[in-house]
């Protein structure tokens, strides 16, 4: 790379940060909460708004759903072609309470934007594109480019495989990019090369046709403790998922897994402290905890409710419970067979209320550090961000890369532009981004549009 | 009991019916809701002024909440002395919609006086006030009598405790009656010779300091988790409390009481019916099944909740996590003794985030059915309606009976003088009492008060 696109880069960048900022706050300010239905329209008409304005030939793609936002821009088949992948649509808000600012009015303070998707995914969209309309003025970017982002990532992306299947031709690539998280919190770039697969469950039991009084506890089925016995018949306190044959098809860590897993700081004792927790469920070294997290597939309840459990109390049995999981697969498993296994197992407990429903689900996916693009993304990090990359073999978390694997030429993996992830809050009341973090974003993303430019034959 | 005396009760009560229905509608058209807080200091001083004029001392007993009515009406040191609770409060008429009448402007539709409070708790406080009238009107009572009418019973009788502490000794008496609820649905007469005790347990679960991405879950301990294997280890299945030691000093029923059970009108399918259920917990006889609804100690889950259970779904860790619990205790238990086992129980499984506190308790209580107090309740009851009594040896719920034991020679029982528990309503709309089953039931009380009075050595 020519130190003079980089230096170029930081020169228009410097001119523009508050016209940038001024974008991500009014994508922020729009409440596109997917779990919730709302904002999700106005969004995507606003995103594709913005696309146009950037030159890119946007069209808001419908699905059953939440509709995605396509655009392309094209430069002539004699280049290759890139595409990102990001999402438009953001988690509830809830609680509302703990927040510090109203979530839908982003605010800066202290140098970070907070606000519902100020990283997650807006900060990183926003980026994405920031960093096109940098490169596009500062030099000739020699690359096609494609651009999808969805509005239904939050609740698993249920009508994402529909457009992949539907547009496969259309979205075919050389390079695939997935912008989404962050940054390390060492403020190193940061990127995945995979993630987890993901199968969502949502439990029910019914039992009597209205609340009792729980005088009659030994006559009357109580929906409460339905549940708790069919929950504990899942996973025992050591952690072991007890669905015949669930992990049976993980692979562990390869060896070259294992040397980047040694590469990424993690220190357990800041990582208790983050979380405010006394111990982690696993100990070791920080490599082992580290593998441990992140080729160990999971059963993790997300919320479970039933009966009363305001103020005071209320003498009832319970006549309705509900849970909701999710389990999360690693490299070697699929979700057909996992939903297989668990339908079979809640089946095999023999509870007469109980009923289980799969809510969505998403494949793990694992690229390779040699790959090409992988190779770029690291050398266009070094220099936007000016250190070592942490590379992550895997995601702890799931998302959709693996849906993206038949219409790539190269596996897509992920770069994080937004907050470090322990930091950003994502999922949690006060997300936000620091300015800084943005900034950086957006240059890392004119670097690697020009760097992948020049990688045509 | 000489008929004459009963004859007499009839032909006075012919005559006063009328009188006696307006006092009732008097009572009831006072708004005494204590969850609201209203019509209670009213309530309370028409209720005095009342007992005043049947000659009763009465003085207003003030709580940290609201008052009692307290009163005596002393025949002399050679008398034995019968003491009579019930609450003068009344359930919240909501939904307000779901009423035929005004709840507060009492109406008599079909022969039955529909209004809040009509059977519990005024229709039983008017019936043995009105008794006590009707009593003395045909002959001389033998016996010395205390009235002790609270007005918090619908909120969980929260001062009772201090009234009956404070006041042990002027509430000292050779036979105590609980007048609540109603008649059998048979038409029979009905009363309950104790109840179950009962001890309030919320327990609650802390791990990180906020919710956290569930890609983290191979190491962030889970809060739904921890509480679902505290709670599976607390009862298993098959329905068996694994509190250590929790039942051991349970009594089972007695020959007695088999008998009584025996003589309690109980149909299994009808039972699955009136709620709406497939299987009950235990099956067999109907004597069988009354005598384990009656004499097992319950625990019980009236509520839980944890994380995010909405619509949707959120892949999140929850970090706190609650459960509400009632144990229901039988003869034999303690709430002290429970209490210890309880806490020991939680400590013992060792979860770090767990903890447990006590809402509240009741004790258990029983009294023979070979006491003279309820051997004359029995044969007052056959004069009175002409039919033999159910009579259960035990109430599944929970109630204040035990709270007099200190003060009583003879434990306390339980007599219904309103509708039958089932058609009363009393705590939902159109409350009703039958007028029919209100004459009866101070019919009823005339001749208790006279064959009490010839009890005496």
């Amino acid at each position: 790379m020519n130190c003079s696109i980089n230096e170029e880069i930081e020169r228009y960048l410097s001119l523009n940060r508050a016209s940038y900022l001024e974008g991500l706050k009014e994508f922020v300010s729009i409440p596109s909460v997917s779990a919730k239905g709302t904002g999700i329209t106005e969004c995507a008409e606003w995103l594709a708004g913005k696309m146009r304005e950037l030159g890119i030939e946007t069209e808001i793609l419908p699905t059953a759903g939440f509709p995605a936002v396509y655009g392309e821009l094209s430069k002539g088949t004699s280049y290759k072609t890139l595409l990102v992948y990001g999402h438009y649509d953001v988690q509830p808000p809830d609680p509302l309470a703990l927040w510090k600012t109203d979530p839908f009015e982003p605010k800066v303070i202290d140098d970070h934007l907070y606000g519902r998707g100020a990283t997650d995914d807006k900060g990183n969209i926003w980026a994405v594109l920031m960093g096109l309309k940098t490169a596009v003025a500062v030099g000739d970017v020699k690359l096609n480019l494609k651009f999808l982002f969805e509005g239904e990532e939050e609740i698993g992306s249920p009508h994402l495989p529909d457009i992949v299947k539907a547009q496969a031709q259309r979205l075919s690539a050389d390079y695939g990019l997935l912008c989404d998280r962050g940054i390390h919190e060492s403020g190193r770039p940061q990127m995945y090369l995979g993630n987890k697969g993901i199968v969502k469950v949502e439990l029910r039991v019914k039992e009597a046709k209205r609340e009792v009084h729980s005088g009659h506890a030994p006559l009357i089925p109580n929906a409460a403790w339905e549940l708790v016995w069919a929950l504990n018949a899942t996973k025992d306190r050591h952690d072991r998922i007890l669905v015949e044959g669930f992990s049976a098809s993980a692979n562990p860590p390869s060896e070259e897994d294992l040397k980047l897993l040694a590469m990424i700081p993690f220190d357990p004792e800041s990582f208790k402290q983050e979380y405010g927790i006394k111990k982690t469920l696993k100990d070791g070294s920080p490599q082992e905890m580290l593998a441990h997290l992140l080729f160990t597939p999971t059963a993790n309840i997300s919320g479970m409710a039933s009966g009363y459990y305001g103020e005071g109390s209320k003498t009832v049995i319970p006549n309705e419970a509900i849970a909701k999981m999710d389990f999360r697969l690693v490299d070697g498993q699929t979700s057909g067979e996992a939903k297989e296994k668990i339908g079979r197992h809640f089946e095999s407990l023999d509870l007469d209320g109980l009923s289980c429903e799969f809510l969505g689900s998403m494949e793990p996916s694992k690229t390779s550090p040699n790959a090409p693009s992988v190779k770029a993304a690291i050398e266009s990090a070094r220099e936007a961000y000016g250190s070592e990359p942490v590379v992550w073999p895997l995601l702890d978390g799931s998302g959709p890369l693996a849906l993206f694997t038949p219409c790539l030429k190269v596996p897509m993996f992920v770069v994080g532009l937004g907050a470090p992830f322990s930091r950003a809050n994502t999922h949690a009341p006060n997300e936000n981004i620091g300015l800084n973090e943005f900034y950086k974003g957006i240059s890392f993303m004119a670097n690697y549009y020009h760097r992948l430019g020049k990688m045509r034959r």
